[in-house]
């Protein structure tokens, strides 16, 4: 009997995009997260610490996979998501200046009740973007 | 000025659900992740690892928030997302067994060309779920 230990965390987040250029500009050069894996008119994946992020286009990725020996369960979800990154506060102020000097908007900076500072953005696609202290969930209620 | 560093990982993954008490008995009954807040009627967050998975009504994100102090954007896709937790391979067969147990079809169980082991099933949302082992990204091409 095999032994069930708790899930050791989450390996993959996916959002949605309208096209993987813009993905790779937003994730990868302008946040610096490592692309590890493409195929052209699908998906684009990043790493970010250790976790993937995955970019999936969902028309793709709505559509039965044609493969035996990788029958990959389809998906693909329409409308703005959200994913949100942990950053050290001492660099939000230096992540602000960098995503406004390559375009991207502050949606919204706020300090949460337990002080972690959220900043929140859009990325190309629309998905709801935000960066964290990873304080804010140390002490949830 | 502040100092940019790579982000330390990602803190939030999101998913949306139909309804909350569904999504604790698959996401906190049924998986063991902790439940570590919610809003009736918008979401429930739960901690796995480092990471918050947050499971939200998208009708309800969508609206856009009347908190001046907290100026969460919305959000909120639909049709079926993706997650990705981390288990160890040893662990694969038990989980099968347990969401089996729970009524939870297995839908996908493959080796991808790196040999790490994938388990997919559907969250009662529809969600596509995935469970696999981390060495599935360790050498990622």
């Amino acid at each position: 009997m095999s032994e069930i230990r708790a899930l050791n965390g989450v390996l993959e987040a996916a959002v949605y995009v309208d096209d993987l250029d813009s993905a790779r500009r937003f994730y990868g050069d302008l946040l610096g997260l490592e692309e590890i894996m493409a195929v052209e008119g699908r998906h684009v994946f990043f790493r970010c610490g250790t976790t993937i992020v995955l970019c999936f286009i969902a028309e793709a990725t709505r559509r039965p996979t044609q493969s035996e020996t990788l029958p990959v369960p389809p998906h693909g979800a329409e409308g703005p998501g959200h994913i949100c990154f942990s950053a050290d506060g001492a660099t939000l102020d230096g992540w602000i200046q960098r995503l406004e000097d390559g375009g991207v908007e502050i949606e919204a900076d706020f300090n949460w009740p337990n002080g972690a500072r959220s900043v929140y953005v859009r990325d190309p696609a629309g998905n709801s973007v935000e960066f964290a202290e990873p304080r804010l969930w140390e002490s949830a209620a």
